[in-house]
């Protein structure tokens, strides 16, 4: 039971020597690669630089507690920043302390829900985020997190939380440009640019390990983030204006738990619903293809507690909404990560970060971490699925698209929330018509097909007809319909078989139907027989009245049907 | 083009004096019948006794030109009354004008809202209301009706929209009781339930012929009024405190236009929605039943402008919304209807009421009117329907009960909305867990069936899982756990082969964990293959890169699958 919840239990007792080292060596470089990543998402979130840290120790090890994958890695990441910032923004808070507080009780609410969620193992309630509404969502969430870090790099004040007004407010603050800003920003986009797309295959080019070269080519915002610090520190840069991070409090953070604001807690918990379960969808995929790739497996209902105690441990120790992110978890897989433990290193380095290395952070400057933000997001947006959608599935594409177009426009909360209810409606109406076939005999064989596509033999006193998918409220109004229509079209029918091989399930409101169409048929008769049910539909329809009343009778095979039932030659 | 809107151009040309005379007659045996329900809906839904009569002229004749049901009589019924009543109780109305007014409002919300739908082509939207959903929705309210009516019984005073409201005003009310209302209402109530119950039967004894006797028993409502009303005259019970209909207007309605007025729109626009959608599956079903019955068919759509016209009618005349009543266009059907026609000629029938009979409705007591109701809507509860649903299908049973739990103790807007959105998170919920059956061979045939059910032959580098849903968003993450569930519990696999013959569908979603699937599988050795995808599924996936990526092949029957995969003799 306790090893259940506890997944540390499981691994702890095979720990040895080689898995330390290994999970040492990868916390390291997580760590490396985590705190301009952590000072960035914090930025973005509308927070102060240490807010990142913070939510990068306390989380980290309640993930290594309660998690179940062995190498994702837990922190700030982009897309969850961005609807902190759009959650909190709502708000129109102030004072900076109110923004910390409400990021705290986001973080509450999200781990709330998600422990919640997995103690009553619903982690498929994420299910109802089709991939097409989280893949516009991403992509949109991408292009709107780009916009907003352009006024970093322009050097210019600019707000926002949809692509207009962002865009507006840029253009309106054009003539503010900061030049040095401009530079610097640029500068470093155009480097973290080239060298994700350059430097791997130069190293290699070199005759670097390929892994050493993919790794090196990773800590491009590393270099960018101590390098532009340098500058800034060197040139005095933020005298000219160059905005820099400036001063990061030295020290652990507090331990504290957010007080109780009925009306707070109310403003943000649909925001914190959509956070948890954007968050657990997106984390949960990257723990799943890093699992498989060694035969691993995780939990979906562990990962919900795992997620869920760290957004809890971020909120008590002053951090924001945090989630497995997807480059980071790949990186501490690729450096060798054995175990969670990995994670729990990860945070001491960040402790040891916020305790001594904050002086360095000073001269950091917010351009830079603009460009390792762009850089970062402007690969998830993957404009081409559109295309890919579009040309395998309509009904999909107009989910992916809504959801793309209104996060955009309208913003995050109402983005995803079209998505999801659009993506349940077009399923309803995909399945409200669903495809049938008048069949008939291949002649000779005991195989019937469609009339139209198959030369048949038929019978006008007998009609067939195979509907090709489970029968239930959405279409059982359209199979009274389509029957209706046949049996007043066809005259001369005496039996109206229903082959059933495609009907997974027949709920309450298609026996109705069933049972309705029964009647209907009687009273002009005409008799109504099934085929080929289904094991489990048969067991149902067996604890219902409907087979007493049918008129006709169950065929275990088509063939059996049309042998019974067929004019005698 | 104008025949198809225009249903009444199909039918007139042939219409001739058998028709007619048919027409005349049904037409006056439903006029007797709809005087008294009109007025008594019409108190039902709070309204002056004339709303009802209103209703009861214009919006027959619209339904005349534009429903396609034969044999539909279309006025005020119970079920939309009562949810007249709610909506207009929560604007908080203390003029009677002002009440009437928003009747009207409905009225027209209404019919615009099934007219857009009409013309749309939107009849399938009136899908998502589940039989388990509609039938928990009409039994609530019917017993919220009944007892909403038990006041007027009783003689006292007792409002109230919930059973807990209105029980609890009627016990604080018991001590106005009066008794000769008591009296009056109990004596009509038991008479119209012997009547209901043992007055066919008695009269097929006597030899009546079984169809007068039908009408006769169905006259007893009419009885019922004749007689109270005399008595209330001849007694003088007015005096004694007997609530009478009083004054009602003589008089045609007089044409106006609602005025526009945005906030009171808006209040409402919910409620009209839930209306429409109500009154159009009770009537469309009703519609339905009677069609079938001489081989003819009703067009859901043509339907919705039918009733769209009926309630726009009934909003410039004074009314209220209306829809096809179920007992009342059985009368008409039963009575011999051949055409829309009986419809215009009972709104002739009423008109002349109107005109020439309102003197006489002055003594009809409240208490008939309210035994009458009770009566009619007792017919509507079907409890039993519970335990029938909840033997089928456990979800459809938590749809239904919470649908009536629901309306009976929140409201029916509350009541039905949860019942609409429940049904489709069960559905998803159903759905998301679909059965599968790891299959082996049936030694000696070419059949393939469950492992655990059958004996069949295995091969342990080959896993054949057959998935009995189609696969979609709500599903395919249960999918990808499934499979790396099944892989990491048998190392030995090399092969795994999906079944797809129940799969009737497969969406983007789907397809993405399908691909991350075999992108997993492949890291770890294992190949996937396809088998028996049906032909528009197999169609789908050509349009996209699936089949170029996939690991294995797609075998036209397992068969061919289980030759080519399985391990040499």
């Amino acid at each position: 039971m306790l090893q259940r919840y506890l997944p540390i239990l499981q691994w702890l007792k095979h720990y040895d020597r080689t898995a330390l080292s290994s999970d040492v060596v990868a916390a390291l470089i997580v760590t490396i690669m985590l705190i301009p990543q952590s000072l960035a998402y914090a930025l973005l979130a509308g927070l102060p630089a240490q807010v990142g840290l913070y939510a990068s120790i306390l989380p980290l090890v309640a993930y290594a507690l309660f998690g179940s994958s062995r190498t994702l890695a837990v922190g700030p990441v982009a897309v969850v920043s961005l609807m902190t910032a759009a959650a909190i923004a709502q708000l129109g808070l102030t004072q900076l302390n109110d923004v910390i507080a409400a990021a705290m009780v986001l973080a509450l609410l999200s781990g709330l829900i998600l422990i919640v969620m997995g103690l009553l193992r619903l982690g498929m309630l994420a299910n109802f985020l089709s991939h097409p509404v989280i893949s516009g969502f991403i992509t949109a969430s991408g292009l709107l997190i780009a916009a907003s870090q352009l006024r970093h790099i322009l050097g210019i004040e600019a707000e926002g939380h949809t692509l207009l007004s962002i865009g507006h407010s840029l253009l309106a603050n054009v003539p503010q440009l900061h030049i040095p800003t401009l530079l610097l920003g640029s500068g470093a986009l155009f480097f973290l640019l080239a060298v994700r797309r350059y430097l791997k295959p130069w190293l290699q080019q070199l005759g670097v390990n390929p892994s050493l070269a993919d790794m090196l080519s990773k800590a491009g915002p590393v270099m960018a983030v101590i390098v532009t610090t340098a500058l800034t520190w060197g040139l005095g840069l933020e005298q000219q204006g160059v905005s820099v991070v400036g001063l990061v409090p030295a020290g652990l953070p507090q331990l504290s738990v957010p007080h109780f604001d009925a009306a707070l807690w109310q403003q943000l918990a649909l925001a914190a619903v959509l956070i948890s379960v954007v968050g657990f969808v997106e984390s949960v995929s990257v723990a799943q293809t890093l699992a498989a790739k060694r035969r691993q497996r995780i939990d979906p209902n562990q990962e919900l507690l795992g997620l869920g105690s760290a957004n809890v441990a971020s909120a008590v120790s002053g951090g924001l909404p945090v989630t497995g992110g997807f480059s980071r978890s790949v990186v501490n897989f690729d450096a060798g990560a054995q175990t969670p433990a990995a994670g729990a290193f990860t945070a001491v380095g960040i402790a040891i970060a916020t305790l001594l290395l904050t002086p360095l952070m000073y001269f950091l400057p917010k351009a830079t971490l603009a460009a390792t933000i762009i850089v970062a997001v402007l690969s998830l947006v993957d404009l081409e699925a559109l295309g890919r959608t579009w040309r395998y599935s309509r009904s999909d594409f107009a989910a992916m698209f809504a959801t793309l177009l209104l996060t955009l426009l309208v913003g995050v909360e109402v983005g995803i929330g079209s998505g999801v209810v659009l993506s349940v409606l077009l399923l309803l109406y995909r399945t409200s018509k669903p495809h049938y076939a008048v069949v008939g005999r291949v002649a000779g064989t005991e195989h019937f097909r469609n009339v139209e596509r198959v030369q048949v033999e038929t019978d006008a006193r007998l009609l067939t007809l195979r509907v090709d998918e489970s029968l239930y409220f959405a279409n059982a109004r359209y199979l009274e319909d389509l029957i209706t229509e046949k049996v007043a079209a066809n005259p001369a029918i005496e039996h109206l078989i229903l082959m059933c091989p495609a009907v997974n399930g027949i709920d309450a409101s298609a026996l109705e139907s069933l049972e309705a169409i029964n009647q209907r048929l009687q009273d002009s008769g005409v008799r109504l027989h099934l085929s080929e049910v289904k094991g489990p539909v048969m067991d149902q329809l067996k604890r219902s009245h409907f087979l007493q009343q049918l008129s006709g009778q169950v065929f275990m095979s088509q063939y059996d049907a049309w042998c019974a039932l067929r004019a005698p030659d």
